[in-house]
């Protein structure tokens, strides 16, 4: 068992099972959550959350700014939400038809995100994507998409950002424009056909993995609405990463831009398994005419979670709290990159921030400062945004500080041997 | 509250609840859980479930044949199940990485099922049907893909089964096949062309829905193993519905048939939310290749009930169970088919039985047939298999059959006025 203020930390559990899954699990791992491709100070399996921190399966403690990339919102184990979860599962959770909690929780997406008429549930955030893109082309009677180029929409083969395994035609359909420019929009349009567009997916900002974030530009959203409007297309928000940690409703109400279907997962359930697809009353016939559905689509547990963390967001001032703690860490961080000459760059909102080091191509640097917080006790990432939970608080943030000036320290030692091995820079 | 015995159902809540659903989810609601098509004698809300049983949100109590379609398969609520979920729960669920025992249930796997050197885990059925293909199109270089007509290998768009929302180019790759039909499957290999077949899919027995089951022939099976190793493609059992309820090893297993790849969903969490890729090590490098995930598929709480499910699905004897009761069943459907003078087809595996009336085509006598049941205290379905568990007792059979006398009686009624109407029968 190591706490916090511990730089040595065992790893003969995580070593062990890292060995073990070796002979039995693709790449020892595969997915988001692997750590094969991660600096090796990381762990690899966890064994328990609470609040803002974690414990890897040696006992090593971490204050946890990954938040399970995404669901963990309020913290884990939050007792309101486990209490909800608890009362249905003495009920019941997978039966043979869903609960009333899921009329309910229907009802509640529909009051808190202004475009959203009706809403479906699922699993995961590919489901909820797949399901928004069914309903447009079932209510357009057309086949082409657009998605910005990079933007991480799920795993399914209109939307890999890879192509193993994935047949050309599979994408025959998807034409891609450049986040924040709405002229490559209006070509991508062209090159579908003007007629043919069925829907125009948006992330509510850039948040592809390994580039730096960048907010939506006012004017971008507004224009992307009118061209969807122009064109008769479904505007669709992919709320699964940001959703419900930008704003109580749709990302882009405060820009007064509402899209006709928004695709959401993640944070929802604060880290029970649910995701949803939500729509406006001109898809609801595309969404009727579709045929989807999944043998834990209806589990009643993850419902009750959902509609406990929803409330426990707004009623706790969620929004508030991450917006608090995210900048007093991206402040800190200014503060000592400025102390250890060290250039970086910081972008995105506060409460998902994304830490990048310019002309850091292969990330080195951005690997050496993780591992480094790591060994400190403190859960990031070098390529992906992290993510705040309600649950940090100044405390939490200003040991994860302590970490992050060791963490600089060796950037600077990193540095400092490239230099001496190249002696260009 | 209602118990068995009485045949008055209350519905208000019911119908309150499908009040409400009708604003606020498509089609009021959507999925195989809907009941909007069954008999309005079915509920649409459930509100609990142990062992055997079911209540509704009314409160009626009825005897589940159907099992959550699958889940359900040592009975809801299973203590030790539920106690190695509570157990993982206290410690974690989502987190920013696996817990251990991922790693002990793909070992489990591997060890069980004959043909699975490694294992994948996802939420739903339709991930590890796309899953298995992903892998096969990645190790094989191709994108064709063989599917029996008719079959349900989930709702994604290479594999639904209605066409609403769905690009044509998404089904340029698949060909089909019929079941038991070797013939058939040359035919498909000749029109995709002999070289370009990345995997041929099959169900472990034929369980379209709408359908009279057809068990395998195992000259089918073993000339199915032989065309894929000819053409050097990947067979891939679909386990997702009988997984588990047939061997505890894949279900080609007492036929000497191993498939490369297999899914699996449904019932090996008992009502845990879990699916699972199984492969061999010819097919390793494919899932390596492949870029898949998703936010939940990593948690923990599914995995822990997924292994005790496992273990006790093999120690409390749980296939041999529900044979027992399945074929208690079947023989008193018979009995009382031949009592009541009514002709019935009675197809597939005792304990995934399916009942159908000859000429029956629009589910009339079937609807009458499973509307009484409901009314009774049994849930069944009149268009899909229905689900043993090992919870179901002699005694809860016995009971289910009072019903089904009742339920014979009113399909007697029914053709009977069926005759009176139309004059001609």
């Amino acid at each position: 068992m190591t706490d916090l203020a511990s730089r040595e930390r065992v790893r003969t559990a995580d070593r062990a099972l890292r060995e073990r899954a070796r002979r039995v699990i693709p790449n020892a791992m595969y997915g988001h959550l692997s750590a094969v491709r991660l600096p090796a100070e990381y762990p690899q399996f966890y064994d328990r959350g609470q609040g803002a921190r974690v414990w890897d399966v040696d006992g090593n403690e971490y204050i946890d700014l990954m938040c399970s990339f995404g669901p963990n919102i309020l913290g884990y184990e939050h007792p309101v939400v486990e209490q909800a979860a608890a009362a249905q599962r003495a009920r019941g959770d997978t039966l043979s038809g869903p609960a009333g909690c899921m009329v309910e929780l229907a009802e509640l997406l529909v009051d808190r995100v202004a475009h959203a008429d009706w809403a479906m549930f699922a699993k995961n955030g590919t489901d909820a994507t797949s399901l928004c893109l069914s309903a447009a082309r079932a209510a357009t009677g057309r086949s082409a998409v657009l998605t910005a180029r990079g933007a991480y929409h799920g795993w399914s083969s209109w939307c890999n950002l890879k192509s193993d395994g994935i047949p050309p035609e599979d994408r025959a359909n998807v034409y891609y424009y450049t986040f924040n420019d709405l002229a490559s929009v209006r070509r991508a349009i062209d090159e579908a056909g003007a007629g043919n567009v069925a829907a125009v997916f948006a992330s509510p900002f850039r948040h592809d993995a390994g580039h730096d974030q960048e907010m939506v530009d006012p004017e971008f959203a507004r224009g992307l609405r009118a061209l969807c409007d122009e064109h008769d297309a479904a505007l669709i928000i992919d709320e699964v990463r940001a959703g419900f940690r930008l704003h109580h409703g749709g990302s882009w109400e405060p820009l007064g831009v509402l899209p006709d279907l928004s695709a959401w997962s993640k944070a929802i359930g604060n880290g029970h398994p649910i995701a949803a697809a939500l729509g406006n009353s001109r898809f609801l016939g595309g969404a009727e005419q579709i045929f989807a559905t999944g043998s834990f689509w209806y589990q009643a547990v993850p419902m009750a979670a959902a509609i406990a963390t929803i409330h426990a967001l707004r009623d706790e001032g969620a929004i508030e709290t991450m917006e608090r703690a995210g900048r007093r860490l991206r402040d800190g961080i200014s503060r000592q990159a400025r102390e250890h000459e060290i250039a970086v760059r910081q972008t995105g909102p506060v409460q998902m921030p994304n830490l990048s080091f310019p002309g850091d191509v292969e990330f080195a640097r951005a690997s050496a400062f993780c591992a480094a917080a790591v060994q400190r006790g403190v859960i990031l990432h070098p390529r992906h945004n992290w993510f705040l939970s309600a649950a940090h608080t100044d405390d939490d943030i200003d040991r994860a500080l302590d970490a992050t000036d060791d963490a600089f320290r060796a950037v600077r030692a990193q540095s400092g041997s490239d230099e001496s091995k190249d002696g260009t820079r």
